[in-house]
């Protein structure tokens, strides 16, 4: 199963939606589940940056199935998965980044979202993945 | 003056409505006046290797303030910019990318095309332009 | 539908097959319908350069669903494509890359074929295809 | 005195053989020994992500002849070769790779294992080395 167009971008939608709620400025991407960009939105004003970060976690997510924060706290130094940033063209490991699993609870895409804290871009995430 | 993302919705969505009147799977993408992506949409079903095309189509086409496929003219061999494609980690220099233009003329970023024949991409490109 | 371990194993057996028999000595990669790589065979001897122009066969007939010889086609100077490889981190454009397709004629993954003539990585190639 | 594809494959197999065993889905690759990548398998639902992290620790494991967890050691912050991994297009320095002898204790490659714990990445790459 792979997401489609209209659920990639009702994602986005939620995603904006959280964000002004919140009073943040975000960039949102997803990803289907071969981990290929699907559709992506920058909010006026949301850093450049985070554009490549955003599509980074959304990637990462898919990658290995899990929300990319979980990666982060096994990537530390002294941790098990010290450095595997390095892989993949570059990974981001911190939060923002989430599977997204249709009614059936299979992964069919992840969504990644950057723009402000680490908290806030999880929060925007799993609103929009919770939109699917 | 630059893009904002309501007005890339409405490129990308011009450009899905086209696509669709021509019966062909388009990914389109957007860039802003600093030619970073700002909206991106893949149809369902179409290339994956053209995610990278319609992006890369995107920023040349505000690289350079022009279609796409004028830069292809003059890259070709014995021409005055041939392999300009090895700049700027990779142009597209065939059609499909087009500069977008507000009311006054002023250039506020481009949108990038890439599915079909390269006539059908500078087709829904030039659309979605003249919807701004 | 994406393709399986066993059958991308399938098919690299083939590829093996019809290769002793043309002696030659190939690199076989097969992805799947992400363009994720599935599974790789350097035959012994097999040029090393190789390894990475079959990842990318498979990976560029897979990107446009089409023969990496049609792309190359329509890449030449003065073509419709030209320096289309430029792309997706590097496309490779001569034959040797064909899809992969299931009984009912969808696409679930490519194989790219490296290390002879283009004729000759084209034959494996298909002939491998066709073991599915 | 190099790795043939047969062992490497006799490696893949062993190393999917344990991993059945233990009930988990690897990313598995062979290189040889020249650093060159000489087969690889990804299991069915196998992370992604995976994919290049099996290949950069076969890597890893031939480019400094010795397990991947014993550099990550010497890369953790303070320690002797801290950030070790910034070198050769990205190394991964947790375990999941291992050198590769034969009979006579001459490396001839390097298997790299990722999709688990690293503990059971490390296990299905040491049962697969000792299958040579």
């Amino acid at each position: 199963m792979n997401i489609t167009l209209a659920q990639a971008q009702k994602v986005i939608a939620a995603a904006e939606k959280k964000s002004k709620e919140l009073d943040v400025k975000m960039d949102i991407a997803v990803v289907d589940s071969g981990a290929n960009l699907t559709a992506f939105a920058r909010m006026d004003g949301a850093w450049l940056g985070s554009v490549d970060i955003a599509i980074k976690k959304a990637k990462t997510a898919r990658f290995f199935d899990m929300n990319t924060g979980e990666i982060g706290k096994l990537s530390q130094p002294g941790e098990a998965l010290f450095n595997i940033e390095h892989s993949n063209n570059g990974l981001i490991t911190f939060p923002g980044g989430v599977p997204l699993k249709n009614k059936s609870g299979e992964i069919i895409g992840a969504v990644g979202v950057s723009g402000s804290s680490v908290e806030n871009d999880h929060a925007v995430a799993n609103f929009a993945a919770e939109s699917i």
